[in-house]
């Protein structure tokens, strides 16, 4: 979840040129095919385009391809299915904005696909492009886990809506389980803010501060993922492509909800975690001034006892009270009174 | 008052499955069916969707289910309806962002509905999902409390405007009472943020820092559930829907301005919980600053008193002041003189 | 200036229900009729709303109602002049958010009037209501005082424009008197600004805090008042009533820019006002570092004094300084030297 | 440069009578004619404004009036350029909003001009109102000084295009040389900022505080005269009006682009200043810290020593260690390896 | 990277008057023109306007133009190409905010090229001009370097679509390349972010704080240039000029991405910035408090100590301890068992 992704190395290249940018998640780069329509159904592997065969309509084939740093696959893709050069050069580029281009008899649409890393509090983001036409789909992930197993298995096993419908209401299961992972994401992030919520009062450690800014810098990261996807899925569920048909636009709608529904959420977590950031402060500072107190009582005890005691420590030959048999005791006396004295006066202030 | 609700076991299920989301809020679902115009009023309880009588127009058919957990309730209401999938989601799922949708022949107002809880200074959600059609409304809500009691006896009594007008009237009947339970929770938490207002200056603790933030938290969530309401209502009181008579639309009008007056009242009391976080910050720090003062003038007076009583401790065999006779009375005089120049000093710089 | 207003005894009533809301603040209901053209001019006190005359075009009737706790007063206008319910229901809540509703053959003006109280720095609000149409005008204020002393007094000498205008121009004089007492106000806050100016930085006191904060609540209070106006203003001067003449309409588009010109200002006073604010703390923190030194200054310097003093206040029998006759001055030396080295090393550090 | 204008004797007052707001600048009002076209150019100081030719077309008649205190002499130009009585009122209240009013035979402007004061870092602000028609021009200035001492110059001496073009390119050419006074007093700011920049870490005193906060307030008070003349600048260059011709509206876009720099610019060193109020807080809050830690550290080393001198200053009977001729050169040898492990330990802690 | 530029020399001065504004950057001006089509290709270097060739369509005519002080140059392009008065003095000015200007016959856009200076962490910013016609392009830069290397080399090359497409694909190649620029300078400030997040937690000194002001100075820099291109490329990709063709409509489309891309990294790297000071704060403060515990641990164990140390230092006659043989032990045992006692005390308050 760098900031900033390492782009430099394009700079001076001519327009156009197809460079991968971004870290490499995996070495090889899977080819799944899935051809469907109402009465068929079939998966394969391939391993290179030029073997995805187009089938006729109304069949939709979906082509899923995992890993985008094989510029060479890329390309023929691109030549494949007549792409524009701009469209491949986004695809191959992991730093991009969600968004959609229409392209004329194509669409595209790019967005940020997240879910928890192995360890404990990480949140990996992965690039997801989407190419969609009249009877086609591309799928373009980093790597080629299974995060839309869902989707598959609804697939081969034929039953819901998905194998009736077309291209269209395919590239709307995909995206709604993107969004989903969203709220699943979310879910863990707002329990590590519950659990940091009492630990910023009891004990307001840099660790606790760390942990804090770590989530801050999580939601930036998540709301600059989701909010340019608002206008992405406001756009699908208005356009008025061919692509999709008025039956599925209702779903994008849906779709758009819960990303509204999702920024809303990621607001309210940042509000808590500045809420949490000012508690912190507030904690270290009401503590200082507990010790304070402490410093100060011991202080303003010892320090007129102790110059008590320093006075009859001199050595001056004519202090008539050491002579005195009661000198010692009265002394005694005296210094206890004082301590009692401003005790009380410290309840009084309510210090103690 | 969850910030993020467990939506996790949804993510990976077929688009259009529905399941319930949200906490389980009572056991049974109540169905209670209110049938009336003009002349005649009826109310029953039943106890499935299929045996709710469609009265003929103009007959008003009023069904309140309480409880959304049961997902064959709903199936069936969904069936009998005529009710598309996505809004049978929308109401199993309780943690829906405000919003009004519009499938045609019928339209879906979801809201949130807060009141106090038990315990003072809780504040209880629930989802209302409302369906209305031409001479139908259904409502769900996800416990069977009697919130909306005032509205029932109205009906029940016959007197004023709600039995003679059709569905749309009670529709905006049953969001006032709603709205008005908003204006009751805002009462409460004004009320908390007066009584806080002096203890914040007064006496600066922990705990009161701790009811700052719950009250901040308890505005942030009233605020998401009520922003978004204003779209609603403005949309209500200016569609085109042949649902809503143009002589109700002023009364949703009415509506929407009491939606505006809560979000600038929840503004305000937000600016007001941020001003007193605020001063409890400042308190904080204006009494480190006096505890300071007192440290310093306490130290400030004492250390160079017990450094002269200290140098008449020494052992030096020849220090004449120790053999005088006046050594004694002369060094408590300088005592006390330092004692008091440091006194008079402090006066001037005002910090007695 | 409550941030809250008691409405909670309304809820549960049925719409329309007519309760007056807010405190009452005189006993009687005063009511005035100005009966006025350019010709003629009459003034009346009547005792209810049916003792009203109507007189006929070209002539004004204006009723001053000062009072509007009474519900069956409130009626019976409505009943006179024909007021839809919703808006008596306004009238009665002096909790309302300033807005125009147009209902058709009157219109409807509600608005906020703001005055200096007795004691220094208070700030009277009070809800006032105009209702318009083509020859006559009800104003209903909480209170039966004379904030409009200066256009009855126009009225009555027959000088200036008023009285050969229609009903709109004495809308657009009413709403103009009610706009300076802004700038009244809004003078009276800024002096107080400018005299705390000073105060916090050369004593930050929790009074002075208090002070500033008590600033910033009734700059907020006249924010929420005014800035609703805005929009007021400007459907009036642009709006298509027939009502209002095109002559007038530049009237209020005057108006108009003084609101905005009171918005404005009341940023500013807010921008200051949070200056004054960061001012206050930092000058808290400016103090506790200058006390810190003190204490510093006092520790370094004293302690090894002490130290060195105690060193001789030893009783080993074998301390070969103690016997020699110079011991005592050299010692005294040591000390003096050492606390001098203290005081240049300050100097030098710039602590004192 | 105050925040509010008395505007309280206005108020009560009928509307449109004219009263002069704000402090007189000069004692007499100066009158200057300024008579030109292509061919000839006549310059006179006149009494009143009965005495200003007005030159038939295409000649230009520029009115440069120096003092609006009068309220007589504003009256009489009202009368015989037959302004509105708010156009009036609006010249002689020196606290307007920049605006741009068009009053069908004439266009009215009015913002504000900025320069720098005699006295290092003060801003002087006047209003200056414009009222252009077809072949005239008034200008209003609060002061008869010659800040348009460049434009009278063009014009005397006929170079440039000045003389050829119409009023409204001398409306031009004295709104950008006002403009044009903006950037120079935002230079002079802009070079305080920077001087101020290191001041506030190496010497943070309460004065670089104010000098912070008097930058702040001046900026804030510039952005509020130039905030509006965005618009007016907008609406000038885009107004449909007959009195500018489409020649002279590039121009007008040209000054609207200096504007929006200017806002930029404004906008930019407020956030400076900002961080610079950042910086000295923490730069105090840093330096406390460094107090703390000398004064920790002399606590830290003196309190062991002192306590272990103050053992052997007990005057028990029975203290073999006080006998041993070892005693006293062991218990400095103590003494001196305690201070040393000290000092070790804060080097190590990095303390010092 | 000054925030204002020295304008002031231009005030007084006639409107369209061209004065160079800014540092001048280079001693000669230097003038490449570079001739091209399909087939042929031409570079030379010229002294003065009137040596560039036109050469007839298709040809394609670059004129690079390396330093904008020499006012007599500007003068002879702007009569041979025929430009207006107004972007000449835009040209010569190098303080300007990045804009287009359609000026009918050509078009013209000016914005900032940003490039890391020499020394680590600095930020050149240059200003560059580009007019556009139907078959040239001048471009003008402050300084003659080779930034655009790149684009020439393409040229050259004759490889590429740069060759066979119209100037307005060269537009396009020479914006995307100042583009790309901003990745690379953004990159470079993620870097000393990254550097700097740990520093802040473990050494917060004041340098600390001034390169994270320098940083946040920057990106307010790099905002204030880069914020306003969006619209310019925007209003680029949806020009109706005749010189943009629609196929290069979609490069610019693509290049607006990259600036939209641009601004959201720039406000993620502010919000860091952001927290990084309120870290930097933060451990100021827990170092703060951290030293306060160890003073107050210190000052609590060893006060009471020599208190009782300097009990027994009296010198009365009478205090029968001091004869004991047993009373030297017992105090040091006492001694030892109360500074015991705080030390566990202090463990269980979490202190140490």
């Amino acid at each position: 979840m760098k900031l900033v992704q390492k782009r430099s190395r394009k700079a001076g290249l001519p327009p156009g040129t197809l460079v991968h940018i971004g870290e490499k998640k995996s070495e090889t780069v899977k080819i799944t095919v899935f051809d469907y329509d109402d009465s068929h159904f079939q998966e394969r592997q391939v391993a290179k385009a030029e073997d995805v065969p187009i089938a006729p309509e109304p069949c939709v084939t979906w082509v899923d391809v995992g890993g985008v740093h094989k510029i060479e696959i890329l390309e023929s893709f691109g030549k494949l299915f007549g792409l524009h050069s701009l469209l491949l050069e986004d695809i191959a580029n992991t730093d991009q904005r969600p968004k959609l281009d229409d392209y004329g008899s194509y669409g595209y649409v790019v967005l940020k696909m997240v879910y928890e890393g192995e360890r404990r509090g990480d949140i990996m983001v992965e690039q997801v492009s989407l190419v969609y036409g009249d009877n086609f789909l591309l799928l373009f992930q980093e790597n080629g886990g299974d995060v839309f197993q869902a989707v598959k298995d609804h697939l081969r096993s034929g039953k819901g809506r998905l194998r009736h419908a077309g291209s269209d209401y395919l590239l709307y299961a995909l995206i709604d389980s993107i969004v989903d992972g969203y709220f699943v994401v979310l879910e863990a992030v707002g329990e590590r803010i519950e659990a940091l919520q009492d630990l910023v009062v009891t004990s307001p450690e840099p660790e606790t501060l760390r942990e804090i800014h770590a989530l801050k810098r999580q939601l930036l990261f998540l709301r600059r993922s989701v909010w340019p996807l608002r206008d992405v899925m406001n756009n699908l569920s208005r356009s008025d492509g061919h692509f999709l048909k008025e039956s599925t636009k209702v779903f994008f709608r849906d779709v758009y909800d819960h990303v509204v529904q999702i920024v809303d959420t990621i607001e309210s977590l940042r509000e808590m975690v500045s809420s949490m950031l000012e508690i912190y402060l507030s904690s270290v500072s009401y503590r200082l001034n507990a010790v304070m107190k402490v410093l100060t009582i011991i202080t303003t005890i010892f320090m007129p006892l102790s110059f008590i005691a320093s006075i009859y420590g001199m050595n001056f030959e004519h202090m008539p009270e050491l002579k005195s048999n009661w000198g010692y005791p009265a002394v005694l006396l005296l210094m206890g009174l004082t301590g009692t004295a401003m005790l009380v006066f410290f309840k009084r202030k309510d210090w103690l």
